[in-house]
This record gives structure tokens, C-alpha cells and sequence, in this order.
């Protein structure tokens, strides 16, 4: 694997050795330090460098954080929490060694509660394992990042996905949360209705601190009742403005849309390629109805009117669970299919968020850089939300190849920020984006900074990440 | 006015003259030390004691107030921002005396963009103020606290109230605050991006926080579009179980409603004598239901048939919005209604919230309660969050009405706590609910000290409240 980006210095640190004894003893063989187990836990499906740990442990307890974060702290070892390493930005890099607490093995599904619309699962549990749990209660659990991540990492990195333009992100969907916070107590960072003006809102401190506050333990999140119709098409544009002025004309009219997807031309070629489909090589959108029989009818009426005036008029529709599973598969492969276009590549993987008025400009010109680029690149987005994806493939060997792709990531973070928007939508921070922070949230990054030496004085938990203490 | 309830000792502060000319200087006759105008401003709309500041500061802009909160941490005296002084557990008492910072007169409307469906607004402006701004755009803001607070109070103590249902909480509708913080610096906490994983969610940390953590100069909205079809109903039920189970059956079946809240026989009649109005005097349900035409009709179709299953078959009707305006205009009212049902007297007003299924069982032991105490009371409630009020109508001379009222409120906290609910679905925490905090959160507090310590060292923002230092 090759190294990218820059990793930060590993802590000269003569507590770890003592620890990994320490941990020996106390986990067994849920505690390794064979070098493919570390590997694999130091990087992510971004582009960043692999950086292993000293030593991965298997947490399959509340009880078992808390003693790995104490015993973290008494030797002042970092300590990065890991679930499914399907994150992108360096997340889970060991970028100053330490031990990795891996909490897939906590994936038992605690608790559900159809009248309520809510449940409470361990860390590890994954979206599709919980959706897999509700098939018998008519109940779903909507956010979709396209990986099979665990709640625990969704919630860390505040995910979303393809409809979060519906039911939100993490930030609106996690209830309450169980943390270990460094010193070891265990936090419930709130009860379980619906709403609270109790105090300060832990919850939504946690959700998207990527493991730098605390590690989370169980999560209790809403729940929703599988519409009673579902109808999901596809349909191609003559440019990607005018897919993304259906989509504008689409959110500002209020149509409760459950997905809306972009995917630029060289990405469905590429999509096409992957799952032998054949769909038109043009900008097209996904979309995906939520409701009524009826109030479907009416969504579907009113969107087929908007991309008309757009003239996107070739509808293909798919109904049943079947279809709309090959549908939503094909545009879940984007990822995949676009490495696929360049064989051996890696992906440089980036998103950005506009408010929704500036999103056909910020496209618009982000195209235009890509065109006018050597690298190959494909764009795909949720794009109901403002936000936006780009796949660079490089080959990391390249300098040149890498030193372009970050030129481009740059401007489009830099674009997006012009535009009152975000240099990070849904991806999370990690190291990858730590840089952007002070041009988005200027002295807002001091006071992150207070509130992780807060919590965190030591710099135990995945040091590096966020922000620089 | 009586004093009620345990004000704080005021703090023995030396710096609080010199601080005053420094103020008087620079501020003028936006300065004040009036004794009335100190009253007005260490008194809630609840029934707390008046506890007066020892000056009043009329802030014009963020300025202003970088100015003031560095003085009084200059002269290590308390700061307390003031909106509408709408609030209810002593938010705004001067429990150590010092300086309240009032921002009433930071009422510019600064951008509405229709397009994105958000606003920017001084901390001063007040929700109906919004709204009359957004008449002509076909927007509006949802939240409906019932008094006109303002944005700024109402980011600072989470607010919600009767359309939360459907709209969400201050929590949901926040997109970003101006927040000046305890040394002056002025964070703004996010860019207007809908969804953004760039960082700690700063929104969030100061959004419930109540004036503890910094002072709200600005705040970003979103907005709505009205709906095509509003349609407004009050229907009678033979029991408050029958009601509240009519409730639990719409929410679970995900019907969107706009509004439902019960109002019991008790503050029925109120509010009856108190518009001159013929209601029957039983437990009453008020929705309002919001969509396109047939949504609306597939709602109304779906909720008479929950409500005719158990006994609530007599709905009456209001479409137009002169019709609505007065529904609602009562049901606004149940507060001042109940006050007028025992002339002379005050009214507790307090607020539990429970997951749904709970709700009809808390309700049902609450009102087992109220009616077996010799205290007047009434219970109205956001039922479809599972929050719901009950004003205790006290003489705050009569010693053993504010032990019954302390008695019934405690029960009834304790009950909402052990059915996993909160102590405050909306009120908020001020000092009057301070000591439920740990039975709710247990370690969670000591988690929100250390955020109150780190954000504010000195102690000067609005001390004694949400959390003791």
C-alpha cells in the first residue's frame, strides 16, 4: 500500500509496550498485533495512507471500552475506535500509533420498539443487520451511506446519504447514545423522547466527533414505517444543469422526495460498465417517491412537469422491491464502478454541501474543472441536499496524479465555502479535511479545540483527527 | 412580588460599581438601573421570584455586545441576556446579580432567501415579527412557542411548541447561530450548507444552552413553504385516555400532522370563560392538519377513524384562516385562561416529555394526581411528541400551595423519568428544574460542568443555571 497524504508523526511513546502487555493479559486472543489485522485497521476505502495501530483489540462489551480507554489513559496511548473502516478521510489512521478498539463484535440489536419508532443497538450493529432485524415490524431505518456501516460509525461521523433529503442525517436520527468519555465513566447522553430541554445536547456533541470525545458504545435511533408506496425511475438530461434545476425546482416546491440522486455522464458510463446496464450516457437523476398511493401519484405528477421543463422527459420506472433494488444497486456501485473505469486506480473520494440556490453554479463550475483535467474523475451527489460527491482515480504512485487531485479538491472545497457552503457534507473531517476547517468555521475551530482538551486533556482518543491539539 | 422558590445568593462582588460607570459611559440611557425596569427583567412569565440584575444593557448590535460580555468578564460580574423574558424555570433571574444584557432592540430581519427556504435574523426578532416579514414570500416559520418570543430565546432554550409534530424543535431548525462567547470572540457556529459533518456540531452545543455557554446575536433559519391545504379541527373524547390513545394511533400510523394537542375538562372550561367560547367541557383534542388537498383528505380520513374508535366523533370544523386564527387563538391562550379561573392567583407552569407508548399511562397517573390534590391545576399538551404541561394556579403567599404544587411537579418529573422521559420537553432547565438534572443524566451532568467551565472559566454567563459551577 502506498503512502498518501501526509500522516502525522507517531508519539515517541514508551507506555505502549507496557500496555500491550497489559492488554495481553486482559483480552486474550481478542487482542492482536498480526501486521494484515493491523493494516487493515489503519485505513479506510479514501485515498489516505495506511497507517496501523500497535495492536487492535476486540471490544464485545461497555465493559470492555471502558477498561481500554482507562488503561489508554494511565499509559497515554491513543486509542481509535473502529467499526467497519468504511470511512474516507483518514478516520481511523494511527497517525500517532496506539491501540485500534474494534467494536464490530458488539452488534447485538438491544431493543426495538414499534410503538415508539425507536430502537437501541450496540455500536457494531450495521444499517443493512438493523433493517435485516425490522423486516417482520413494517419499520425501517432509513440513513443510507451506500456502505454497510455500523451505527456506531455513522453516528461518529454524523453520515447520511441517499435520503437524508427525506428523514435526515444522523444528527436528526440519533436519539440518545451511550459513551465512554476518556476518563472512563459511561455517559447516556439522553433519555428517550422525542424531545428535551434538559440541559445541554450531548447527544449532538458526539454525533459527527469521530471518536475524539468518546467512544460510542450503543446508539438509540428513530425509526420510520415503510411507506405504503414506493416507486423509484430514472431519467436522463441533456446537461447537468438542467437535471440540477429539477432537482432545485423539486426541494423549493416542497415535494417530500425520499432520493435524488445525480450521476454525471462519465459516471454512468462507468456504472453501465460495472452492471452491464444500459442506461443513457447522459447527466441523469435517481429518484426515489416516499408516500400515499396517492400522495405518490401527486410527487410523481409534479417532478415529471419540473424535468420536462428541463427536457428530461425518458422515464424508466421500477416498482417492485425487486427493480428498485437493482436500481439502487446500480447507483450504490457509482464508488466501485468508477474504479473499475480505471483499472488498478485507487479513488480520491470528496464531497462538498451548497446551500441548495448555488448548487447548479458550484456543479457547474466543478465540471468544468474536471473537463479541462488530465485525471479521470466522476461526480455523483445527493444532490436534494445540496451535496455532492467526486471520485478522483489516481494512481498514488504519481505524484503528479496526486498533486492534481488535491488541486482540484481545493478548489472545490474552496468553491463551496465561497458559497456559503461546507467542505464536508457527509464525509466527516478526519485528517483528510483538517486543513479546510479554519477557512470554514474561522475562531468556531479554537473552540473545538477548548472542548476536546475539555474532555479529552490528554489527547487520548484518535489524536489528529478533527482538530490539531 | 412574593419571592418563590430558592434564588441563589447574590455573589459579593466589588467590581460590580466600577463595572456600572464603565457601562453607563459607554452605553448612556442605554443603560439602566431603574428598580422597575430591573424588576421586569429578573422576572419570567413562570413562578419563580423576581430576582433583579443590578443594571440593564440595551445592546443594538454584536458590537455591543462583544463590549458588555468582555466588561463583565473583565469585572468578573455575572452577564444575563434577556429576549422577551417569555421564559419559565428563572432563566432570566439574577440569582448573583450583575448585568442583563438586553437584546430586544437587535430585531433586523437581516435575509430572507427564498430559494434556500432560510433566514438570517437578530437575536431580538420575534417569531410573529418573522412571520409578518415572510407574508408576502409564501414562507413561514413553524415554531410556535405560543408566547412571541424571540429567535435568539428561543434558540437558547431549544423552544418548540404545538407544531413541533410536524416541524421539528429550535434543534431541527437551526441551521447556524452568531453565538459572542465568555471572552468576547464571535463564533459563527455553521456555514448555511443543509447538512455538514465539518466538525463538532457548535449549532447544536449552544442551541438548549440557555445563555450559559455565550450570547445569541444572530440566528439562521430554516423556513417553510405554507402548506396548499390547512385545515384545522377540535373534537371531544369521553376520557383523556381516549384522547391521548387517538394521538398514539396517529403518530404510530405516520399520518403528518401539523398540530394535536389535548387540552383537559379542567382548562376547557378556562379557556371556554375565558374567550367567551361553547366548547364541550371534556377532554379535547385540537389538530390541524397540513398538505396538499388530497393529503389533507387522506390524513383527515385516516385521524376520524383513530378518534371514532375510541368515542371522538364529534369534530368541528375551521378552514378559513379567520376560523383557524381563533381555534388556535384559544388553545393559545389555555395558560392565561387558567390563570383567570382563580383571579389573583399565579400559575406553575411545568413540562414533562415521554416516549409515545408511555404517554397515555403518564398522563392517565398525572391526572389521577391533580385530581385528588386540593391545588387548581390544568393540563394541556403537545401530545404528539409525548409532551405535555400542567399549570398549578398557586397563592405564592400560602406556603402549603407551593409544597403541594413542589409535591405534584415532583411526582410528576420522576414519573415522566422512570418511564425513560424527560424532565423538560421544551421548557427548558433555568434553576428551576437544575436539581432534576442528575436524577436524568446522572455522569451526563458532570459531562456539561466541564463544557460550562472550559466555555466560560469565570462563571459570568447567566451563572446558577442548567448546570451549578
Amino acid at each position: 500500500m502506498s503512502s498518501i497524504g501526509t500522516a502525522g508523526a507517531r508519539r515517541a511513546n514508551h507506555g505502549t509496550d507496557a500496555l500491550l502487555a497489559v492488554l495481553r493479559e486482559r483480552f486474550a486472543d481478542r487482542m492482536t498485533t498480526s501486521m494484515s489485522v493491523l493494516e487493515q485497521h489503519g485505513r479506510d476505502e479514501g485515498h489516505h495512507a495506511t497507517v496501523p495501530p500497535d495492536a487492535v483489540v476486540y471490544a464485545q462489551s461497555t465493559e470492555d471500552v471502558v477498561s481500554v480507554v482507562k488503561l489508554c489513559g494511565e499509559h497515554r496511548v491513543p486509542l481509535i475506535p473502529y467499526g467497519t473502516g468504511t470511512s474516507l478521510e483518514g478516520h481511523v489512521a494511527a497517525l500517532e500509533g496506539g491501540i485500534t478498539l474494534d467494536l464490530s463484535r458488539m452488534n447485538r440489536v438491544l431493543r426495538v420498539s414499534p410503538e415508539d419508532l425507536d430502537c437501541t443497538v450496540e455500536a457494531g450493529v450495521t444499517r443493512k443487520q438493523l433493517n435485516e432485524h425490522l423486516r417482520d415490524t413494517g419499520l425501517f431505518f432509513p440513513i443510507d451511506p451506500g456502505a454497510d456501516a455500523s451505527l456506531g460509525g455513522m453516528a461518529a461521523t454524523r453520515a447520511s446519504g441517499t435520503n437524508a433529503v427525506r428523514y435526515g442525517t444522523m444528527r436528526e436520527n440519533v436519539l440518545a447514545l451511550e459513551v465512554v468519555v476518556a476518563d472512563g465513566r459511561v455517559i447516556r447522553t439522553a433519555r428517550r423522547a422525542r424531545k428535551s430541554s434538559a440541559g445541554y445536547d450531548l447527544t449532538r456533541l458526539f454525533v459527527g466527533s469521530e471518536g475524539t470525545l468518546g467512544v460510542i458504545t450503543q446508539v438509540t435511533l428513530k425509526l420510520y414505517g415503510i411507506p405504503e408506496a414506493i416507486l423509484s425511475a430514472v431519467c436522463a438530461f441533456p446537461s447537468v444543469t438542467a437535471a440540477v434545476d429539477t432537482v432545485v425546482a423539486t426541494i423549493q416546491s416542497g415535494v417530500p422526495i425520499g432520493r435524488v440522486e445525480l450521476i454525471d455522464p462519465f459516471a454512468m458510463a462507468a456504472v453501465n460498465a460495472y452492471g452491464k446496464l444500459d442506461y443513457a450516457v447522459a447527466p441523469t437523476l435517481f429518484f426515489e417517491f416516499h408516500g400515499t398511493k396517492a400522495g405518490v401519484a401527486e410527487q410523481v405528477a409534479l417532478v415529471k412537469e419540473f424535468a420536462a421543463s428541463q427536457g428530461g422527459t425518458e422515464f424508466r420506472w421500477a416498482s417492485s422491491q425487486e427493480e428498485r433494488n437493482k436500481l439502487w444497486h446500480a447507483r450504490h456501485n457509482a464508488h466501485y464502478a468508477l474504479m473499475a473505469a480505471r483499472p488498478g486506480c485507487r479513488a480520491w473520494p470528496t464531497d462538498v454541501c451548497v446551500p441548495i440556490s448555488r448548487l447548479a453554479q458550484c456543479i457547474g463550475e466543478t465540471e468544468a474543472d474536471l473537463k479541462t483535467s488530465p485525471l479521470m474523475s466522476g461526480l455523483v451527489g445527493h444532490v436534494g441536499d445540496g451535496n455532492f460527491h467526486v471520485d478522483f482515480l489516481i494512481d498514488p504512485d504519481k505524484p503528479e496524479e496526486m498533486a492534481e487531485a488535491r488541486r482540484l479538491n481545493e478548489r472545490m472545497v474552496m468553491r463551496a465555502l465561497a458559497m456559503d457552503g461546507t467542505c464536508t457534507g457527509e464525509h466527516g473531517v478526519g485528517y483528510g479535511k483538517i486543513d479546510f476547517l479554519t477557512a470554514e468555521h474561522g475562531e468556531g475551530v479554537a473552540l473545538m479545540r477548548t472542548i476536546k482538551r475539555a474532555l479529552d486533556p490528554d489527547n487520548i482518543l484518535n489524536p489528529g483527527k478533527i482538530v490539531r491539539v
